[in-house]
């Protein structure tokens, strides 16, 4: 199996894009990472890109298609993965095994999402069914009461407060002002999380990540012809993937994700390394109480310990494990299928020393962790430098 | 690269299954193809599955996890692929690569769709989802209507009559009545196809696939271990895939699908064959139209004579190509997902001399042609027996 790594990097603005179109969305995230990668649009073998929920957000499946369309690049194949809000992970992993199989050389990876063409409620409805549509949201359970519900049965269990969940969107807001990509430049007090209003007791408006438009690209190569383009290129030393029901009524605990604690095994062991050789990692926090059992579950910090450790500033820039340094969902915003591609991109900026105001110091080692839906899917990449 | 064979197959019934849940379907198909390779449930290290249009028809998304859910088999991962009616096709060509690459030994290819639970009109807004939604669906352009495009122009450049597209429905639904998965099993005539009524002129309701629930899964599995499963093991010598502008109007022609044309060049240079090498052929049929652009742009028939041949019956099984030996997508039904891996079922079958009355004296070579939407995905695949 051949190795694989990032030779470059596109992402657009996140947030609103009221004058922007789906596909120009894709067209300005490709350019870029094309443009990045020194590569021209004819070195491109195969397109993958992730996507969720296209038909009910705007009308339109067929994606893979689309961004070959769009992108001027027919008869290129080009293929839609859909894991949920794990879209863009699934998508990478497509493209890391086309590349580690030999049947392509340089590939692209895509993920987008469009999600203000439609009302906040038809939104919900389409992200809803992330979960599982017949016993979930067929009775009213939208994606933060299935996060509520993971929150209290944590917060009894270890005692985890409101304040320290709140302690997560704060150092991502923080994290997000430093992003020129991100949704959010405004930094926000715990305060202004516990005044902002629930959502889904004990879940504040402020917990929740936002509903963003947005795409990411990264070019993939097989390393043995990388630095042939790239004079940095990142590699992807670790690409797995695990499952879960899609209801929580059919797990064992809701303290923990299963799928998430499946992957960070499999990828701990494939790239030959502990939780504590990691530096920085972007994580799924779709709501503040997935931050914190996602670094838990990752092995970042004990099992009921998250909470505290994001309230004692462990998860801040450069300090135990720098989590979620672009912003992460809820400071940089989440459009859906985007959003594992989107973690990519900022794990090689981070990797090339351009992450900015926001660059972890000697960072060497680097995770992303993607999830679907309220945990059924789950993507970890680790990164390296070439 | 790995070579990679199918060493177990299994379908649902096609057809509208009003008391079957899309669960069931998948379980049902997934449980035959897991007996039929005589395999565990526990060897099966991954999935991966085409599923076009969840969202709009059954309110969900996340299907690959729900397909592991369904089957008992997280925390294995489980993708989703789309490429809207060649779905299955992308889905099979990710299993291929997953297996190719050395990341899995053997994995499962499904591939499902429920349509029936839906209005007529929603389902075709839907599917009209598979072409460009701002140019073509929000118009007014559903399928039949882009399909009838093709065909007036058909007609007009190379005579083609509507006896002629009739004919390729009539020998379909002869197949199909030789097939117990398939979803019609009464035979026709022209005559019938002639007085069913227009859709959209010249297209009748007989030149139309139908609307059909069901799923099909097959096995793949490295072709070193195959015989380690399989008393004959089929060898896929081909995966290769095309895409086209999503919109007609973007093309240089409608007479010929450039996917096609470019997918089929790419295929016969990797299986090392010409089309005369090929003994039977399940191609795209979702109209009758379909079924003769098809033969004539996999190099079957020259330009303009697909119709021709159909008429002659030099496409009948054990004529000079048995086209669409299952009953394609007009007899056995199409659902949509699950077509490209139904046709993948059928070429098994055929090769291991298990089609009963419809089986091909001597098949030796079989292809597998899965077209999305109007021709802007288009995935084929070669087999032959290991």
């Amino acid at each position: 199996m051949r190795s694989v790594s990032i030779i470059g990097v596109g992402l657009t603005k996140f947030g609103e894009h009221w004058e922007t179109s789906f596909r120009e969305l894709i067209a300005e995230a490709a350019g870029k990472a094309i443009a990045d990668a020194k590569v021209e649009g004819k070195d491109v073998q195969a397109i993958f890109g992730g996507c969720m929920a296209s038909g009910r957000l705007i009308g339109q499946e067929h994606i893979g298609a689309l961004i070959a369309d769009q992108l001027g690049m027919t008869p290129v194949p080009s293929t839609r993965l859909e894991a949920a809000c794990a879209s863009g992970g699934v998508a990478l992993r497509a493209g890391i095994m086309a590349v580690a199989s030999g049947t392509y050389d340089v590939v692209a990876v895509g993920g987008v999402e469009k999600m203000t063409e439609v009302s906040t409620e038809e939104a919900a409805t389409a992200l809803g069914g992330a979960g599982d549509q017949e016993w979930e949201l067929f009775n009213g359970a939208t994606f933060p009461a299935l996060y509520a519900l993971m929150a209290r049965r944590h917060m009894l269990e270890y005692g985890t407060t409101e304040e320290q969940l709140a302690a997560c969107a704060v150092k991502n807001h923080a994290n997000a002002a430093n992003n020129e990509y991100a949704q959010f430049h405004r930094e926000i007090t715990v305060e202004d999380v516990m005044d902002s209003g629930y959502i889904a007791t004990p879940l504040k408006l402020l917990d929740c990540s936002p509903l963003t438009d947005g795409a990411a690209t990264v070019i993939l190569c097989s390393s043995d012809k990388a630095k042939k383009f790239c004079e940095a290129p990142v590699e992807i030393i670790s690409s797995v993937q695990a499952s879960d029901s899609l209801a929580l009524s059919q797990r064992s605990t809701l303290t923990a994700m299963r799928a998430t604690q499946e992957a960070a095994k499999l990828a701990y062991a494939q790239a030959k390394i502990t939780p504590k050789d990691v530096d920085f990692a972007e994580v799924h926090d779709c709501f503040t109480i997935a931050e914190v059992l996602a670094i838990e579950d990752l092995g970042f910090f004990p099992k009921g310990k998250g909470g505290k450790a994001a309230q004692d500033g462990e998860t801040a820039l450069n300090a135990k494990v720098s989590i979620n340094t672009s912003g992460g969902l809820k400071g940089k915003g989440h459009p859906v299928g985007a959003t594992g591609v989107a973690q990519a991109v900022e794990a090689t900026l981070q990797l090339q020393q351009r992450a900015g105001k926001r660059q972890v110091s000697n960072a060497e080692l680097g995770l992303t962790h993607n999830v679907g839906g309220s945990g059924a899917t789950c993507t970890i990449h680790v990164y390296k430098r070439l």
